[in-house]
């Protein structure tokens, strides 16, 4: 049984918690967070603590805190040689003070609050200055049912690059589609189907082999109606900068 | 049992006709294509042809072909009177000859050769211009089991130019994680369950709801090392661009 401290109560960390607390092969011991009250519900289950002197010894220390909070959260963990390591996609696993063992223990996935997370849908990128760590990140990425990848820090600062563009920008992309359609009083729903379907396809097909529509086929007619018709200059501009992408990727003469 | 010609033998049509065919309350009675050799397997299930000519009495004719022949296949129709839609999102019910009574029948989905469709991920979008016409529309999406929504053709537009939006361009986004993973070796299977995820977020929750990341939280550093860590100019020119359209979105200051 791996004993487990974890700190913050951000989307993360109470996702983590959960997931780690219960699972079988590991027990979550301690939870800390500057703030008492957003972890008080769990008082029955381990410890908890606002205050950094106070954490007890465990296996590991995972710190799922604000990017900029972590390089101050583990600099006061009053251990040394322990391991520790943090869930972030863009801090370097330099951030961690250096009197600890370090790894970084990234879930490649977007939380929400309130939805339950499968884990076996959370593919977690983990990362060690000391390769005797990682069967301990593994054990824990499999006793909570993910896949794991072990990345160098490079591989990890493009993969949060990469979630970036197929996450927030998709999205972005989602948001743009529900103000066309509302601006013609047509449900957003009718879009959803074809959302869920484009996702689908790149599971078996490349993106690229995936691709599809005016850009790819070149059709200047449909894409000089389209941009006539878009109202805000911003959607005019995110149209032709994609369509020039599409076109760039296929090869068509621009 | 309403009688059915298909014109065309793209991916539409071919699907079209496999699940027209399959319906209880449908008969595909004849499938005309320009070229007989892409419809000669199904010779003898239904009657084929090349020739316009060569076309029987039905109870609707479903044009499934380019965009750009539209108009000219339904000119070429040898009956007066006759239901006869089209399945494209862009096209016009206006470019069917006036002869006819018009219609348009579009599904609002992505469709790829070779991958079974299910009809209940593909909403129709119905449009006439006599509305004596609704009822068989409805009746045939119905009997493949599609959802089904009444438009008129400026939502008709609307929604082709979103679907651009978030099918083509989100593919291209895809595409753009690809490339940035390839070029670090990562394997592009880790963000297949981010992208999975980004999709199903916005069955229950808006996209503005559903935004998260650094544009929207309007974090200039993981911004700045990003834009920094893009190889393709193109790549960062739509980093900037959908980052200040998160912004605008979320009324952070530019």
């Amino acid at each position: 049984m791996n004993s487990i401290v974890i700190l913050g109560a951000g989307n993360v960390a109470t996702h983590l918690y959960s997931v780690l607390q219960n699972s079988e092969n590991t027990s979550v011991i301690q939870w800390y967070n500057r703030k008492l009250d957003r972890i008080q519900s769990v008082q029955n289950e381990c410890l908890i603590t606002d205050d950094l002197k106070a954490l007890v010894e465990a296996d590991i220390y995972i710190i799922a805190v604000s990017d900029d909070a972590i390089a101050d959260v583990s600099k006061n963990i009053p251990y040394q040689n322990k391991l520790v390591v943090h869930t972030s996609g863009s801090v370097s696993l330099h951030d961690l003070d250096k009197k600890h063992q370090r790894g970084v223990f990234y879930p490649l996935q977007t939380f929400s609050k309130d939805a339950t997370i499968d884990f076996s849908e959370v593919p977690i990128c983990l990362e060690v200055d000391n390769k005797t760590n990682l069967p301990l990140l593994k054990t824990i990425a499999q006793s909570i049912g993910s896949p794991y990848y072990r990345v160098n820090s490079d591989q990890r600062a493009a993969l949060h690059l990469a979630a970036v563009f197929v996450n927030n920008f998709t999205n972005q992309l989602y948001r743009i589609g529900h103000e066309i359609t509302e601006s013609k009083s047509v449900d957003f729903d009718i879009l959803k189907p074809l959302i869920k379907e484009t996702a689908k396809k790149v599971e078996t097909l490349s993106p690229f082999m995936a691709q599809t529509g005016p850009a790819k086929r070149n059709d200047k007619k449909t894409i000089k109606k389209h941009l006539k018709s878009l109202d805000k200059d911003i959607h005019k501009d995110i149209y032709e900068l994609l369509t020039k992408s599409i076109k760039q990727t296929h090869g068509k003469k621009l």
